[in-house]
């Protein structure tokens, strides 16, 4: 692949399904639900995952797509050019907000991340990185994180995670909550990962996330240096939902090792 | 008061401190702790209150001003016409994010919400409200807000309040978020009060807001029909911290009455 002009083809196409997006706003919005009330769909979430797929077949006939509502190819391995895609990652800020939810990307070869986007489409703001090439803001180089500590950071947690749940002793959770300097939550995993990627939080983290939710935000995070994993400090599987961690490199592991107790 | 001329007036003045904030990401910025690490005070915080106090002072020299910083009036009292401001509300977002912090700002006269102010300065979105003359978000006047139920609703809260603390039982707000379709949380009360006046979330709630905190969202908030109040379901006391609640007029009572238990 020549990721440079991958880069500018990819950078031409986000910002026209942000277009699109954006003009939808203007006419009504017909939702469904999928699994549950939690889990809202639209149909301009499908529209826009058609327009990619209709691109990317055409342009670039050998690459897959590994799409979040499933227009695209089905997967046994990661061989080869996988596009990942979430077409509106915080569907539910859409539908209630209409902002705070992001087109996320990922572009893998044989599961190695070379290119990632996450682009804010309301603000118009584009995080992207080049695997070796840095990680950017718009056109401004994000820096390498700096070192910092539990009680100076600010951690993306929902709130349900400090709750009794299936994957994690909350207790541990709530012990987190009370020794960070302070915690958020904004509705879209991909903008969490752009916010840990340039230094706005110190971490993010969640108990399902799914390949198309992180592989775009996972490229422009290690490009600053950020770690992320699973829960058990494994790489993220990139095949299947899982636990998922992304945070500056010098709480990672205090994360994960004082305040998160697996079920 | 003349409510028409005096919008035309503050919208000015809040736009030129915007400009001000903005200009200080050129320069770096100087913190100390006030009474923790989490509240962290800048000189930016400062420098606009001063900016803000030096021209009513000029322009209205009989009203008296109440600002976070302390560089206003003391009061026994909210007789006559009163400012109260907090320069940059979300100031742990402005010092770790740069971003997702507002300027706040509510005009009472007799204690009586006449007009209320939320400016979003990094994006240039402004919310105000005249009372009985509606609530605007930017040049675009904000809907009444629909009724809504808790299972449909989305809520601003801290995952501090889920967690064991001195105000609530943290077992009943765990019922809350898991109720709830979704909570978020910002980092800014006066951005949470813009959210729920403009529909983006149906609730707000805090254990210990300021007047300053809720003075501008609540003249915004109560022209959509949003209710507020302490989580006894006292109107705001405008003298002192409390708890405080706004909310969908819908789910003002059952959220008071069934997720949240005083200690």
């Amino acid at each position: 692949m020549d990721l440079h002009s991958m880069d500018t083809y990819i950078k031409s196409l986000i910002k026209e399904a942000g277009h699109r997006i954006r003009n939808s706003f203007l006419v009504d919005i017909t939702i469904e639900t999928k699994s549950d009330a939690n889990d809202l769909v639209t149909n301009i979430d499908k529209e826009i995952e058609q327009f990619f797929i209709s691109r990317i077949r055409r342009d670039f006939p050998g690459h897959r797509i590994l799409g979040e509502e499933g227009f695209g190819d089905t997967f046994e391995d990661l061989d080869g050019v996988v596009w990942m895609l979430d077409p509106i990652d915080g569907t539910m800020n859409f539908v209630h907000q209409k902002r705070n939810f992001a087109i996320s990307l990922g572009i893998y070869e044989n599961g190695i991340g070379k290119l990632g986007y996450i682009y804010d489409v309301v603000n118009d703001d584009l995080y992207h990185g080049i695997q070796g090439g840095g990680a950017y803001y718009n056109d401004e180089r994000l820096r390498p994180l700096f070192d910092t500590s539990i009680e100076e950071s600010i951690v993306g947690i929902n709130a349900t995670w400090i709750t009794p749940n299936r994957y994690i002793d909350h207790e541990a959770t709530i012990r987190l909550v009370q020794h960070v300097r302070g915690t958020r939550s904004y509705g879209s995993a991909a903008l969490e990962l752009a916010y840990v990627a340039s230094g706005r939080m110190d971490a993010y983290i969640s108990m399902r996330l799914s390949p198309w939710d992180i592989a775009g935000g996972k490229v422009i995070a290690e490009e600053v240096g950020a770690v992320t994993s699973n829960f058990k400090g494994e790489p993220a599987n990139l095949m299947k939902q899982d636990t998922f961690i992304v945070a500056n490199p010098s709480i990672h592991h205090r994360i994960l090792s004082e305040y998160i107790r697996l079920k």
